[in-house]
């Protein structure tokens, strides 16, 4: 009998590219160990979710004046970028992505003008559903 | 024999308007399904207890630009305020609110200003008490 | 045969003192009731373990204006600094904290800058092993 899958369900609320980052990294590590991940995408996060817009995540205000030397290093490193990562995971079969209904209704965002990656358009009890049930439950 | 209920814990550090919402409409949904939700505020959180600072919550400074067109649509959407997401989750009876006491001595905050909603002052040794039997934990 | 020892699990993201803070508190309350604490730190979390870096932690943009009174506030409470916190919750021999290698990489942070309280350096992985066993996870 298999043993029961690790689940990890995650809040995204930000839209900074560090906080992506780290919901991306932690995320991509908890797939690659065969976890079931599910990200719910609110408030900023949820922009980041509309085309392109992730290509335009910046870091916090604090932080901008880093902003160039951060990038650069990303490069030099070769390291993926947020939506490579996003794809990645998506790849493994183990990714869920949630769209929270109330952030569309909020800033008139259209299901058309969504990465095709997202798996549903729900509200906050789907995702405390999951939570519950989780191993591990955290707010980005 | 009544199965036990369910607990969701939440540290609410941030007090701006987006993560308040946040941490409101979850604890909404989460005693709308029946689940007992204890919130402990603490820093900026901790403020928005004070009587009419949750009125007066603003976007982070990275948002403020959007500021204007998400009270308009909060208005023609007839959200509720938080003060009344908050006020409706208490009177659910599942709702347990405490103010951080090493906050409040931080911050000159006395008693006698914080909203009557708030159930107990207590320091962080209850909440984690109430966290490390919870379902759900979140810090926002 | 002894009760198994309760568990945190806190990723430390930020870099504001604010959030130093009460990623510190909540740890120290926990080791003062026994609970082992694992604190991962990435990102601007990360910078506050190199040398020198925790004692220039400021408040988030939002609440610059407040911060002369804050630090008078503390002063007078006699309030113990963050490193102060953090080197008496090392005293107990509860706390483990981890440094994230990705970040150090994205950032350049050297080995031999880092205080010489971190433990280990780390990837995503070791984290969500221990978050996984972990009664309270959080994201700060």
């Amino acid at each position: 009998m298999p043993a029961k899958k690790r689940k990890m369900a995650m809040v995204v609320e930000s839209g900074t590219i560090d906080k992506i980052y780290c919901a991306f990294i932690l995320g991509s590590t908890a797939v690659s160990m065969g976890t079931e991940v599910h990200m719910y995408f609110t408030f900023w996060g949820l922009q980041m979710l509309q085309k392109g817009e992730m290509e335009k995540a910046r870091l916090p205000v604090e932080y901008q004046h880093m902003e160039e030397s951060f990038r650069k290093k990303l490069e030099e490193l070769k390291y993926p970028t947020p939506y490579e990562l996003l794809k990645s995971m998506k790849g493994s079969g183990l990714l869920h992505i949630y769209a929270c209904t109330p952030t569309m209704e909020m800033f008139g965002v259209k299901k058309e003008n969504l990465i095709p990656e997202v798996d549903k358009l729900v509200g906050a009890a789907t995702f405390l559903d999951i939570a519950a049930d989780a191993d591990v439950s955290l707010f980005i």
